[in-house]
């Protein structure tokens, strides 16, 4: 299964690298760098990432993978980006997303209807994108159909070790997880750093 | 201060993600991603790096972060990069590992007599790279003057918060860890992945 990591500029670097470390241990997965329009991509701590331009046509065993970071709250408000994301979604077998990522995927109104989660320091602004979706304040990650949403940042491992366990089996992630000395929150309704509302 | 980290083909994706996360959110801080001869670095995971060239003349309050990854194990036998090590990092305030990126340490004779750690599945290995240094098998993370190793991939990112808890204080990283939606294992020495000897 082919992955697309799309990134852009001031991504937060460990919402994509962490779930890099996760699924580039498994071997049926092959993982593609990508933006919009190729080229260097820089996350918000001015890491440069050459990457290919994404394909606006892929398979259908394909996943997406959108981080958040600061360049979300701009990217949000690009019409190009948006449209391009909606062409793109249907067309995968899983969306995923961490932090942020899910307010650009309601953005698309893909999610509507949906559950889906974002992280708690950037709530009101996220679940203001677009209010028709189900949020959930309460997760560490969400699943829904082919969309899964993680809260922040740190979340985005815990939900890529959660992905691979619901395709390949939960020893298949512990294993992974042990070999990266990463202690997994496993349960994706256990969210430490969800304050009582 | 300058942290300068030194990548290399192979290196391991989230020894480096990790601890940029953290740095990368303290303004004290300007990170600079580096390779001997400057270009494109891939780590293990084939993330495409755009590297500046390691300047091997650095100011006496630079930091020097080094990673692990199946790349060490040929470059530990690199006689010219062993010795570029040999000659830049005497000249930083402090030098930092992260999993098998202490075997690289090791290999110039600056950690001997001094207390290290690493990778717990890489034990071995890394231990016979050179018999003098005080290797730690518990230990999530290990300081000894100006050097902090850490053990396995996940622990660089707990020790990259101590190390700026030991600049800026607990509550400084605390911060960070939270605001990143990190559980930081804030305790050097409890490693939960040290097995019984």
């Amino acid at each position: 299964m082919n992955i697309y990591i799309l990134l852009f500029d001031n991504f937060r670097t460990l919402d994509v690298f962490g779930p890099v470390d996760v699924f580039g241990e498994v071997s049926e997965f092959t993982l593609h760098y990508c933006s919009l329009v190729g080229g260097l991509v820089y996350s918000s701590h001015h890491v440069p990432i050459m990457t290919e331009v994404m394909p606006l046509t892929i398979f259908s065993d394909s996943i997406i993978f959108i981080p958040g970071g600061i360049g979300t709250r701009s990217l949000v408000n690009d019409v190009g980006f948006t449209k391009a994301l909606t062409h793109i979604i249907p067309q995968a077998s899983y969306c995923l997303t961490v932090y942020t990522g899910s307010a650009l995927v309601a953005k698309t109104g893909l999610l509507e209807g949906k559950t889906a989660t974002s992280n708690k320091k950037a709530w009101s602004w996220v679940t203001s994108v677009n209010p028709q979706v189900n949020w959930q304040y309460h997760a560490r990650w969400c699943i829904d159909v082919c969309f899964y949403t993680s809260s922040g940042i740190s979340a985005g491992t815990d939900m890529a070790l959660g992905f691979v366990a619901d395709l390949y089996g939960q020893e298949r992630s512990r294993l992974i997880a042990d070999s990266m000395e990463y202690v997994w929150n496993n349960q994706s309704y256990n969210d430490p750093f969800a304050e009582p509302m």
